[in-house]
């Protein structure tokens, strides 16, 4: 089927949450893609365009997810289900020959007991050692060749981001405050959700209890770092898009940080590091992949501040996963992925 | 019991959702109050502090909606429910020899045919004749009499605020474009009301199609305004408290509608009459009863924008049932009333 | 200087305040044009990235404003400044041999009185009979060849699109209730539009006073409609960008609104219409060039009310600039256009 | 003067900001006071209601800030002045033998060359050893008798609340995130303040570089603490009021840190200290004196994270100047202060 175009056939699975919605709206304008397939279980038989009025232009129908529809109509499948939700439809396309991308979190974790304590029991646990974390500046290598990616969440996303380059110079106690927008929760009705509950607030939540806590400190090790005591607090900003990672660390006092982030991001496409003490802003990469990393370190102290920005559905999620398709593509990363903020 | 105090014992049923968390704030501190009774069906057997910690300062413990186990243990009864489920409890706490001010739109009604073409049957209807539609500036004789007292919607309170002073004088068209905070859908958990789906965005919902529109048009005539064509558009703002009702007119060249708002107000407590061409702004009634009204009119070309500002949580709802409350005890209707917005 | 690339070189004057900002982020990435000049009294001799970190990626350095220095570097003049500010720049790049958009208004009237009533003196008149008033879907054809074209205000824009298909069925008296972000009124430091002045608030301002109110009588008859007793009613919304237009109209009972609204803009890129009692919402058409329209219509009543939905510096600034600029060169008027908003 | 009511007079000195509006809002309403002046220098000559129509209620006209006329009408002075702005005119308020409680920054410090190398000169350094730092849980004593108060800063009142009762147990590297609402940043007109620059964002503003780093430091010494190496970086959020500090810290294993808080605020009226995990949340106090303060402690591995919430305008400015003023009068700290939140 993609023969006639040269197209990549591509399909959403979940496409009516927030991070399925944005990859809808990045592949549907992506040249290599070809938009072939979007399903919701709550929406099967309604058109995509009813639900989100502003993709209607994909003329899009949804179905319900099922794996031989999937596996027919598409190469490629970026699956954005609830955890839990997605394993056994993850380890079906791939067995159908997909290479998946999955948004969500069931193949992040290497160790099986981490996600389980976390998560509840793991219903395709034979994946894990074949699934790549693809934080794609770390991960391009083992990306363009896997069958399943497992995209990184927004949180872990912000914060290695900020810590990796740094990391073999790094105390023990690593403290990270993020500041998330609430497309970052998903899309599902509860009533702390709900716009009068979330106005003019900040909510800090699960406070050392996040699942996305254990996600970084087996990402820290995973590319080189060592096991840290990392304590993550996230918050709820009112904000619809975007994410403030600020890590509060003991830093050596021979640590380089500019050249070490300069070494590890000076030639990369999406990652701006900013002066030492110009700290990022969310507003700045809003609607991209991009990344925003500021820092200033006391060496006498041997304390510093790390901080990075990102669209938390952008390189947290749909954007990230287009980048991991490209690499998958062996195209050049940024395809599809040349959107500038619209600000104000 | 509230001999020793010389308070009235009051209860608020369904006091977890915003009118009914409102009722609470403002009845715990009102000085002819004693709250001695707050309902949830949701959260019975929790504390009120528990599901709104703002407000454990009451020291209240939920419990499910008893008519029995209210009228026990109060004299006068807020009912803020959802249209329907509080028809039955609304009559049998009448019936139980309280006194009740109804928030909801169960009792507005003086046409029964009306109601149950817009919400369906109606399980009281022999009350109606009897409850009093407690827009207390035209209301406040009856009220102090009245056992059962239906509060006004919100939308009508702002929309007859501003017409009824000047409605002999209208023409048969007019246009009522009102915006409101998302506090005056309630607390339910729904998609649509979502921090991210209501930020950065103005929806218009229901246009011609809302129920308050009857409720308008029933209560203008209530009031003694001719029959008018009156037609309704809400809309939703990412506010979380606020209602501006912007009315579209026909006006008399021979009217003086300074003159008749000034007769109409210029004695109220809660109302604000501004200069012509000053326009109104929620944000000074913000958690307040003041109503602020602005107007402009051409006489020659026979046209006009009358305009009001409410707290849909205040004059739209639990103010005003205060307000109505205080008209019922015979007290100064400023009672426990006193608020200031506190801006920003 | 573009013969290699084939593109045209084109400049922002007033590159730094929000509808220049838009329209360098549209023109840095539209296939046709080369970004060449950005101009800025305030931050002349800085990077424009240094003002606007998101538009750090055009590589530019602010200029002051100089005929001469514009005119040597670019073909094409987008000019985003103040009324007043902009008439002799725009009047010298057009003797000096360049096409001009301006987003101001010093060129939108026909009638030089009306404007001075409204704005002042104007001091270069003389162009005002050549100038085209760039509603383009109604004067493309004019725009083609226009040396000189003046982008409609965004308030005009919004009530144009929804009055202007169904003009010769119109009552005279037309409200029309607008409701804008506040990016519409500019980025100039005012102490009413601080964050805290504006949120949880909606506020009405110059209502029947407002610049716009004049223009939108002046387009109506420039383009075929009756002489109508229009009054406008703008409105602050707490959001950056979006514009609801309401328009609260009589409309003849034979009126087939659905039929010319498709008439209209059945064959329009960027025009979507809903069907009858579908409303649209500004956030989805968010960074965009689209206009949403909605409508409902009492034929027996004689009553219609008319909505649309445009991004204020989209199709109500930079995006209609844009396509005017499109039109000018006689490509596709969809070229460097085609964004989707990105929600939530 | 203040006989015949029993009331005391008081002025208000920068009536016009956000701090000093608060304060008019709970003096106006206090039942010890009576509220006789109110200045600004840019709007003097206007009435109160003509700036904040909300305030119009205290038939206030505005002067401009003299101190011979404001020590005729006044018993006591609240000075809400840009810093420098205010120093002599609190020093000649005290000249004159009125008691102040200054909220701005003129009198906080000790250590003249510390305000010195942070604000710049300092206009009245005698005045330095006499004024109390009204942190009014840690100074009620010194309060009581004080002819000068320095009200803390907002953000040093939020990280002293939460790190004074375990700072013996601190270890030396403190980290304090706090993210604040833009009221704290003042009324004054700036373009980074704007509506359309706030929103959709969280801005960190000089990260290590604010001057309440230099007053948390000082303070914590002053009230018992070691001299820790404190770094701050404060935010800026998209919300009118309130505040949320975060201290990320070392903490003994021997330390019980819900025991120290319990000894701490046990008794005291406006601190609620929630249970281990448990966090604050800025809208709970919103409008009010309050703090919420959170912690969670890993004792094994020596870290902890402290969290607390104010109203900026609130314990942060002007309700904990109000709460000073009641302990200079020697009444209940609650007169006057006994505002709920108004959610949502």
């Amino acid at each position: 089927v993609s023969v006639s175009t040269g197209r990549v056939r591509v399909a959403v699975v979940g496409a009516t949450g927030y991070a399925g919605a944005e990859l809808v709206r990045l592949l549907s304008a992506h040249p290599d893609a070809e938009l072939t397939v979007a399903t919701s279980e709550r929406d099967a038989g309604n058109s995509l365009g009813s639900v989100h009025r502003y993709l209607a232009h994909t003329g899009l129908d949804l179905i319900a997810a099922d794996v031989g529809a999937i596996a027919e109509a598409a190469d490629v499948a970026f699956v954005a289900l609830p955890h839990g939700a997605s394993t056994r439809i993850v380890a079906g396309l791939v067995e159908s020959g997909l290479r998946v991308v999955d948004v969500g979190a069931d193949f992040r974790f290497r160790d099986v007991a981490v996600y389980e304590y976390w998560y509840g029991e793991h219903e395709a646990a034979e994946l894990l050692d074949e699934a790549v974390y693809g934080l794609t500046e770390y991960a391009r290598k083992e990306v363009r060749t896997a069958r399943l990616v497992a995209n990184p969440g927004c949180y872990p996303t912000g914060a290695l981001m900020a810590l990796l380059p740094v990391a073999a110079h790094l105390g023990t106690a690593v403290f990270v405050d993020s500041k998330s927008g609430t497309s970052g929760a998903g899309r599902a009705a509860e009533t702390k959700q709900l716009f009068a509950e979330v106005t003019e607030n900040i909510r800090p939540y699960k406070t050392w209890q996040h699942r996305h806590q254990p996600e970084m400190v087996e990402s820290l090790v995973r590319f080189g770092a060592p096991d840290l005591n990392l304590r993550f607090s996230p918050h709820l900003l009112p904000i619809a898009r975007g994410l403030l990672s600020s890590c509060y660390v003991e830093l050596d006092a021979d640590c380089d940080a500019g050249e070490l982030y300069e070494r590890a991001y000076g030639e990369e496409p999406f990652v701006t590091v900013l002066p030492e003490g110009t700290m990022p802003e969310p507003r700045n990469v809003r609607g991209t992949n991009r990344v925003e990393i500021g820092w200033v370190h006391d060496r006498e102290a041997g304390v510093a501040t790390l901080v990075s920005a990102i669209d938390n559905l952008g390189k947290g999620a749909a954007g990230q996963a287009v980048q991991n398709f490209n690499c998958m593509l062996g195209v050049d990363e940024r395809r599809g992925l040349d959107q500038t903020a619209a600000l104000p």
